[in-house]
């Protein structure tokens, strides 16, 4: 590890202690009434449960390659993160999940109406915080406001997509529905707009082209993590989620996209029929028939093969555009930081 | 009726019209995708159920009242009525309703996560329309945007108030902590915001004395409505909600408030012990139970007694407050609004 970077690390740990200060700045504290003191307490549960900051940290330093100032955007990162914190109180929700960040979901803990209602609350907190922005010069807060109608329109309409298909049963999807699928429900928050927001949070306009490059490296981190999942634990490092709970919760990703166009038509059918029981049945006998089939069709090799291939042109292109940024080494701890989201191993 | 009711009335109904196309002009009408037509077509499912945009027309009024343009002020009153449009789907989702105006619930059409995920969308489309306004003179839009986050606020804290009492079990509420309850989840929203913004969409601060008289016709409406519900359809006019249903629902209300305090040991036993059933396993006989102890305990005319004093003294010092505002014939209606609103036969 060389020293330079070792500081990069380091800044990017410094960044999300400071991170993490004012996303929960900006949550409310404390209330005379116990249950509304409690109502707090359980806005303020996922964030204080950590999470790596991933989509604030590259605020941050998009903010950095051009040319501005991260400490000045840091209310900007930080409501992306409380974004993220809400919309998975929801989500959760919705995929009937059980577990989030090593605790039980939050309607597990409080039954869902009022989980929902917490996520709610959060969501306009994220609102205040962003509506305390001013512009100024080298700062265009009305477009930073504008980028998040933008993202979290394009995100519920992936989310949409999603659901509608679960709701339908619908497991045969083509590889450009997927695709589109997760650029609206991944892609948009979780690059292309932090990519923006860097640059309106610099007083410029962002290229247009970070548009497409976004889309690339958000399906290009998705269909990693998906890969990560069905990975067995030993070769998976420190992934932290359970090893193939995608195939229990029947999750609609690009490795089974693969599975169901390549396989013979038997097996297409046995796989929608394991796949078709609501969750909670799935059985590790479904789990190991399944991973028998996608090993036998090289499907995780084909996923990896697809996210390598976006990443790969998506981060040439990022370099390209930002080759005369004001922020060269930013520049260089940005592209280092979603290539890294794009190829890790855990 | 006299001419100038008429036209008094004839102002709210050509009022209710442009807000309708405001607000639906506030949500998206087409995608080419035909999955996402459907999504933006959920969107105004509720929106296209109608309703009476009380608190639109409210806000139009007030703003009438301040000496503002009402015209100018249609899209932060359809920014309020696109707020309790998404609050709809929530709440529904929330307290397992069956129906919305006349047709199901938007869960029981899609399923609870789709429906969840159309109601965040539709809180974005409310902001977005919000941050569309520019301060001018005469306009205070930030003062506006500043309004919703209190607003949404008290609206989600009065909400989680209501939902831990059932989610505990919690039928004994004291009179103070069910008022603080109402004042935080319908107040708000219904009477001091609405009159807030028309200060604001009209360059002036709103009287201090605007919020105290809110809480108390707030809570007048909230309680008129809950009396509404427990009067016989003969007696009740053309009260559209099924008679009696927030007692199948267990709804906290001032009645049964009342009651709970009133009735001896036995009796109070006995109306949580037919409360505690999960909803769904009450029966008619368990109505007919707590109405006749509704009955016997005076709790009906009790509450009705408290709405009657709390609206007649919020509507006294509320003209008062407004004896010299510039838009003395808005004041009128907008007293008369309010007024019908708390003592309404239907």
């Amino acid at each position: 590890v060389s020293a330079g970077k070792e500081r990069t690390a380091a800044t990017w740990r410094d960044a999300s202690a400071a991170l993490q200060r004012t996303l929960l700045g900006a949550l409310p504290a404390h209330h005379p009434d116990p249950e509304l003191d409690r109502f707090y307490a359980l806005m303020r549960e996922y964030p204080s449960r950590g999470g790596k900051h991933l989509r604030g940290r590259t605020v941050l330093l998009a903010t950095a390659a051009h040319g501005g100032d991260p400490t000045a955007a840091l209310p900007v990162a930080a409501a992306l993160e409380l974004f993220q914190n809400w919309v998975l109180v929801h989500d959760d929700i919705e995929d009937a999940s059980e577990e989030r960040r090593g605790r039980p979901a939050l309607h597990r803990l409080v039954g869902v109406p009022v989980a929902l209602n917490v996520g709610d609350a959060m969501h306009v907190y994220m609102w205040a915080l962003l509506l305390g922005l001013a512009n100024r010069p080298g700062f265009d807060a009305d477009a930073v406001r504008r980028e998040f109608t933008w993202m979290i329109h394009r995100t519920a309409e992936g989310q949409h997509l999603d659901l509608t298909w679960v709701a339908q049963g619908r497991l045969r999807v083509s590889e450009d529905e997927y695709l589109q699928m997760v650029h609206l429900k991944t892609s948009a928050y979780t690059v292309t707009s932090p990519l923006r927001l860097g640059a309106y949070a610099s007083g410029r306009e962002p290229h247009p082209a970070l548009a497409r490059i976004g889309e690339r490296l958000g399906a290009a981190f998705q269909i990693r993590d998906d890969v990560l999942n069905l990975t067995p634990p030993q070769a998976a490092g420190g992934y932290g989620k359970e090893f193939a709970g995608d195939l229990l919760e029947g999750k609609r990703t690009l490795i089974l996209v693969h599975l169901l166009a390549q396989a013979p038509s038997d097996t297409v059918a046995e796989v929608e029929r394991r796949l078709a029981a609501p969750r909670g049945e799935r059985t590790a006998d479904d789990v190991a028939y399944l991973l028998g089939r996608i090993e036998a069709h090289g499907s995780l090799r084909y996923a990896q093969g697809v996210a390598e291939r976006l990443a790969g042109s998506a981060l040439e292109e990022l370099r390209d555009v930002l080759a005369d940024a004001p922020g060269a080494e930013a520049v260089t701890e940005l592209t280092q930081l979603l290539e890294s989201l794009t190829r890790r191993a855990e």
